[in-house]
Formats: C-alpha cells, sequence, structure tokens
C-alpha cells in the first residue's frame, strides 16, 4: 500500500501532527451526541488522553499542556474515539464530570452563538438557549 | 467590553483566522446530526458560503479554494451554523447532496475508523460500519 492508502484505509494508527505539532480534536457529549468544543492535542496529550482514559489537550494561548476540567471538575472521560481519513483529525466522545460542560464561559457547549444573516447581508450573532447548544 | 468579552458574548461575528489565515469548520449531517468532516475556511470561502448558502472550503493540501461537491454531486447546502466561544470555529450542520456522503474515500463520513487500544496498549483503527459512522 502506498502511504496515503495505508494512512486512509489501514488499521495503524498514524497521527499527522500540523506544522505546530498538533492534530484537531472535537469534543462531543457522547450521552446527547452534540459538539461541545473543538481543540487541539500534541503528541504529549494524546499520549496522557490514551494512557489515562481523560481528555488532554495542548492549550495555544497558555502554549501549555491542558488537563481538561482540572480545576472546574469538568474532567472529560473518554468513550470513544474515532479518527478521521487522513488522521489529522480525532472525533472524542466524553462523559464529561462536574456540571456537565465544557465551555469556559459557563456555556455548556462553546457553540452557543448561531450565525444570522440580515436584510442587509450582515452577518452577527444570537445567542442559543443552553439546552439547546448547535441546535 | 473588553475586546475579548466582545467576542465571546457580543453579537458581532468576528471570525478569529489563524497564522495562515484559516478558521476550523466542522461539518455535520443535518438530518443525522453526526459529524461528517472537520475542514478550513480562509475568508473568501467563508464568504462564498455565507452568501451563495452552499459550503465552500479551503484546501490545505491543493492550496486552492474547494466548492465541496462540485465534482461529485455531494454538495452541501447549509442548514445553520453555530460559532464557538473565541470564534475561531465553526459548526455547520448541512443538507448534504449526491449520495449524501463527504468522504473522498467514498465512506459517508469521514470518521469511519475506531482507534482501540490493545493489551499491550498499542493502538490501532478498525473501521466503522458506514452507517454507525463515529459511534
Amino acid at each position: 500500500m502506498s502511504a496515503v492508502t495505508l494512512r486512509e484505509q489501514g488499521t495503524a494508527f498514524l497521527p499527522r501532527f500540523d506544522a505546530d505539532g498538533l492534530i484537531t480534536a472535537i469534543t462531543l457529549d457522547a450521552a446527547r451526541g452534540d459538539v461541545l468544543m473543538v481543540a487541539h492535542m500534541n503528541d504529549e496529550a494524546l499520549r496522557l488522553t490514551l494512557t489515562t482514559g481523560i481528555a488532554h489537550y495542548w492549550s495555544r494561548s497558555r502554549r501549555q499542556l491542558w488537563k481538561k476540567g482540572e480545576t472546574s471538575g469538568q474532567l472529560q472521560t473518554i468513550v470513544d474515539i474515532a479518527v478521521d481519513c487522513d488522521q489529522d483529525a480525532l472525533l472524542l466522545r466524553v462523559a464529561v464530570g462536574g456540571d456537565g460542560g465544557a465551555c469556559h464561559t459557563g456555556a455548556r457547549s462553546c457553540f452557543y452563538r448561531r450565525l444570522v444573516i440580515d436584510d442587509s447581508g450582515t452577518p452577527y450573532l444570537t445567542r442559543l438557549p443552553d439546552a439547546d447548544s448547535q441546535r
């Protein structure tokens, strides 16, 4: 198999980190099925996630390893992880501890606003009911 | 309001493109609610998505604007778009044309493999039933 075929069709886990050493992680609430957040992992965050079963990320703003929920109690226990075709993105389904939220603003999901286009073609945001998250 | 508060709590759409001029886009099948793919948009792809109602991305590998489905028929009609707290990620809910799939490999969702850890601690991938995508 070619390298591309191996990566796309094979059974080997060959995560493709970008130039900054990061892979995209999308985190879903396993019970509700909705998207809670999008973050990144470096090699160490991925390794810790796999060995501990608790989601770890790399904080790009703080430039440090980030055990999600370590201070808030919103720990994310991994239910399962899916990998995309070119292995540069992971889809984590998690059970959330604490109050069940994920966003530092206090919202349950980080996707608490919807994009709307007004009559003049200008986009603006409206807040969604928290229970509704991205729907 | 501070710039951060404005971005996180305000109604202004202030997309935060990264150093490469890209924003992350997660695309969900609106009917099924599952994640189809993760891609990126530059300013032009975002503008075209908003003005045409059809998802456009920026292909990092081909380094060109990418109207998803233009050749495959898997056009993605926007149902709605949510924006995350720091406005560096979009969540698109779409109705998919053609055969309803999104992945260039022929799978419906790009997330067609699950990560499994074997008894020795080595991660590997197993293919999910296509109808099951990331579950």
